[in-house]
């Protein structure tokens, strides 16, 4: 069976959670269509990607990812790293010749980003971004009732993610909370998932209108780089530092194929952890999602009976998308473990099949399209209408 | 005991709901400030106000609803007709001396509205709005919370009113389709009700951002005046008038005390009842409701140990606003008449106590011009700023 | 149209219930088989007889009951006061050709409601025992599910009612908590609806097998008559008086028809309200029912699509048993009194057409012989057969 | 760092989730206590053992169990396979001196299970049973909770599984129908879950009284020793077979304690897919949770303000047991992978230690013992009391 090595840049919680899909794609699709090979992990430091290669079963470490990315023997680069470094390693292994996959948002804007997109195209390599969320079963099948138009047109979207891990004005500034490192706040971190929810699910954005909030304009500074989301407090009297970007985006948006919509994202909502949402109502039904019971889908068909109309509960397993693959039954348990390994599996098997997965750089670069409009939008107070960049038919 | 003569003018559904409020007012709210007693009904015909008198508890009926305006007997002029006619009944009755509650929305756009608060101004008389809603007693209990600061300062307010009644494209053209009659279409029947959550727990609108949609232009003209709700279908061939108003309306919202939001309503949200709910973000905590499970308060604090934080529900009951006179444990169960009950107790005790009430005739004013400024931005594609129009204080 | 006078014993809580019903019944079902006039209200002394007349809306008031119940001008006696009364009011209204609503349970044990089932059957008069929950449009749905054959052959019924207003040790120990007048615990109070349910959607029970706690053996003396539930709490050194009831039963059942179950009642359940629940699993589909959120139904059919299978959540309008009736979408709220008002219109319309109704007191008899038997199981330590007694057809 | 060499017999998809927790163990608790490495994959033919071993990632393969088990270099035996042929090979690992984990229900009755837990007493080896469920973290949670005290003394517990995978009458006999092969049915494979539930939260059983039922009493021959968990169906005219085991049961329990409660397991529940329940009364709160919703726990504390009194949903995470180790936010997503994890690292962690862990061999036991005394009590149709079998503590 074809092995693929993988080089591995970052050993945060971003990189277990990609070293488990490795490990346990080969285990949920059967037979694989390449076992993927933990070959070297690359952080800050040797000690650190010491450390964090024998934690996450990697065979071999580095603290030169320019050495790893040039190293023959590296089919995929895996990009988790902050958002400010994704570009220049993407690039690099993009010319290479190294197939990418690279965390959300792919970089900090969509000029950055279009370079990335550019050098991936050149390169003919194999690219994807880790917008995992849609490849929660129960997202893909929403997917799959739309496609088949058991809810008929669309007229609306409304999807929210709503965290409160940073609500806390003691929770440290983390680069989450740089725009120089992360390029946005909220809008960047979580928002996108939703945008990548909007697009896939109704189709392409065309006019954007946001308010933009940052609560909490500084935190404390904090020591040491790990992130730990909002996890470890600060004590009293630390030093505190600037927070420039945003805490909280709502925006309006137009689709076009008619369809309106809202999309809110938010880390300054007590209560709520991951909470990814959306209500999506056709002309012959609706849809309903929530992340954090993310083993359910609830669809409503408006032409069931009259006495026994209402939203379904429907608890993905075998009979839906990926299912076969996954776990015999129903809701012995979606976790985001699995997420990973379905993206996992389906990068690995464009690049055996020589196939386009989405979404690809070309998705992430619209994406990054809609959230600068989103920022300009909400700075200047106005409707922002976007430039139909090209986009791929994937 | 005190007793106060009510003239109801319309004997449809707001009318039972009416008429249900005060027969059993002084059953739950006991001693009551006063008794009201269904002195006479008016509708369109004699025939028609004579069954619905005899079927809602009223000693006399009427025809004429300008000699019930002007019988000497009425203390209460109570207005459950469509919204065209609120104005003119309710100037008449101010004039007449009578107290006025007139149903939502007060009447078709802000200047009509202002035209019915000054004539209960100067006649000095009581008046209130129906929006009965915010007096669900988990919705004041929200208050409670958000007054005793116990979610801190305000962020974030997201409200919903979503329905499906009219979502069938065969559900008839009844008057809340025209814009002549209603005045504006999901705006006013029931996007007001959020609008005026917003307020009363929020603070005030300052600016609003919204789309539009009409997704069914035209309806089959209904046969008869009776507003069924969507509960009676045409057949096939009848013929189709136009529809004038909007079915869903999406509005960004900005407050005074610098919070934003957004406000949804649509009738075209297959599987959505009455799901009339609303989200807010405090610095200290969060809170949810949900109309379609109106004996529920969901509420997070963050001060709650860090081993036992989340969303709480809390059943309202005795311990909770308006409780003592309801049902003796929760969850025996609050329905739409109980909240009509409360409405009716309140706008009686004030006029026994000759104070104000809320929401009175100057709320729905404010809410009128905020209607308006939704649909202009809608129409225009921009942010509007709200008129400073002076409130009262109540 | 026809008038049938009402003579009211007791003026409690749940007086307040059933004076809402008579009021509300002909504004919700419209032409009325015949309209109840609230004659008189009798109470322990004139003075309480008197105020409760006047909150309640009677015309009269009494502290004699048997004038009451003689009185010729009086069509129906409604019994609403602690068990240990029920059967000497109800045969002495019965013997006087009245018909009797009496609430539950009908008395303190089967052989005591013998004499009662013996006294209006004997009278030829129409009786009730108010189970009124089975009249939530919601159970009513289940029962037409399971009539119409859409969930298949039961294979099991599990039923709960969980409270917690008495769970606090310092709960007074109201008339509910002493055998001598309330003849059971929660088993009577409670339990009783539960077995109810699985009578009205199962069928016959013919053994039980069960376990009582009674969790707080002394609680407070109450000062006064009134029976606030649990939220008059005592302060610290009131004498404390013997409870001699369960606080808690749980019981397994087996069904005439092969089915098998159990149901539970507890009134120490912290954080449960009124939480009466079925599941019901036939051959063919599920249901599930819970009353804190009553204007809900779920079921779930076995012969739904493969990726579109789950619980539906059926909000109950006007397309459901008795929605023409209430209120014109679902979800504008279901409360206690529309149960009260649903039952008041099915025993008004059952004098009127002279037809038997639901649940009667031949059920509220059969209901009792249930509640011995699971009495002297959980004494006895087994298994208890329920000896055939006849049972009528309705 | 440590290794430790697993030779697990077995590949199917209790063999898939083993080796995910193996393969995933050291990236969630880290430093590992040791690294567990697959060595070897044992299934019935070498053809079958060569695939699994390639898909989940072990270095070798074996049809011959025994030799695996003589193996030096293999530390761990893991057992998962059909519950007929667990007893054979624990007590062959064990006298061969390896550590046994091995899936539940450890063996087909009490005697039998008795044999595995002499045998790795005797032999002084680790040994753990896999009931997986308790280490989710919402239920380690509930466990930490009530030995905190926080919900007072337990007064109830009532606990369910229910699944639908069977309901169908098509779906094929595998062997967990099969007496001679599972022992028994629905109360082995999923009800003994829920008695190790009750054990970890509440404490020891004395006294159980239960009712069974087999719905299906035959069910089609089954082509192939796969395990589909009712996903393959058979078409109409394939010879069918007997069912001997329970579809369902449910049984009465009394605790040590003076706790009462019930349990009930059936996989003839449409709609149930895992839904793994349990909910606890104790006289200061209570408890609910529901696999399905794994990510959650539910908890009410009676001293909770009057006015803020209600279930609180806990999403489980870094503040949470396991916290520390999983995902860095609550509700990224807990699945059954995870649940997995835990277990390996709690039995890894027992090895290095030497310590003992739970539930072992003993709790797997005494599981037995209640299971066979459930069995005995149905079909006689009384209270069987347990014998106090003695109890280790770990």
């Amino acid at each position: 069976m074809k092995k693929l090595n993988v080089g591995m840049i970052g050993g945060g919680f971003m990189g277990k959670a990609h070293a488990l899909a490795y490990a346990g794609m080969p285990m949920f699709f059967w037979p694989a269509p390449a076992v993927p090979h933990r070959h070297t992990l690359v952080d800050v430091t040797d000690e650190i990607a010491k450390e964090a290669a024998a934690k996450l079963g990697f065979d071999n470490y580095s603290s030169n990812w320019r050495e790893v990315v040039e190293n023959p023997e590296i089919d995929i680069i895996d990009i988790v790293t902050p958002n400010n470094s994704h570009a220049e390693i993407a690039i690099a292994a993009a010319k290479a010749g190294k197939h990418v996959i690279c965390e959300k948002p792919l970089a900090r804007d969509a000029a950055e980003t279009k370079t990335m997109l550019d050098a991936v195209e050149a390169a003919g390599v194999k690219h994807m971004v880790a917008f995992n969320y849609r490849r929660t079963p129960a997202v893909a099948l929403a997917k799959k009732y739309i496609e088949e138009g058991r809810i008929g047109n669309i007229l609306n979207f409304r999807g929210t993610y709503l965290q409160d891990w940073s609500a806390d004005p003691n929770s440290p500034l983390s680069w989450r909370f740089q725009k120089e490192i992360a390029g946005s706040g909220a809008l960047g971190d979580i928002g996108t998932h939703v945008i990548d929810f909007a697009r896939y699910l109704v189709g392409e954005i065309t006019d954007v209108n946001a308010v933009s909030k940052t609560w909490i304009p500084e935190r404390p500074v904090q020591s040491g780089g790990a992130d730990k989301l909002g996890t470890v407090k600060s004590a009293g009297d630390v030093p505190k530092g600037k927070v420039d970007v945003d805490d909280e985006i709502t925006t309006l948006v137009k689709f076009e194929n008619g369809a309106v919509g809202s999309i809110e994202a938010t880390r300054n909502a007590w209560g709520r952890n991951n909470f990814l949402t959306f209500e999506i109502h056709g002309d012959k039904g609706s849809i309903y999602f929530n992340y954090e019971r993310r083993d359910e889908l609830q669809v409503c068909f408006s032409d069931d009976p009259g006495d026994a109309k209402g939203f379904r509960t429907v608890y993905t397993g075998p009979a839906h998308p990926y299912g076969e693959g996954l776990w015999p039954i129903p809701a012995l348990g979606i976790g985001y473990g699995e997420t990973k390994i379905i993206e996992a599996y389906d990068f690995i098997k464009s690049i055996v099949d020589d196939t386009t997965v989405s979404p690809n750089f070309d998705d992430g670069y619209r994406i990054a399209v809609i959230s600068d409009a989103i920022l300009e939008s909400a700075e200047k107070g106005q409707w922002v209408n976007l430039d139909k960049t090209p986009v791929k038919t994937n």
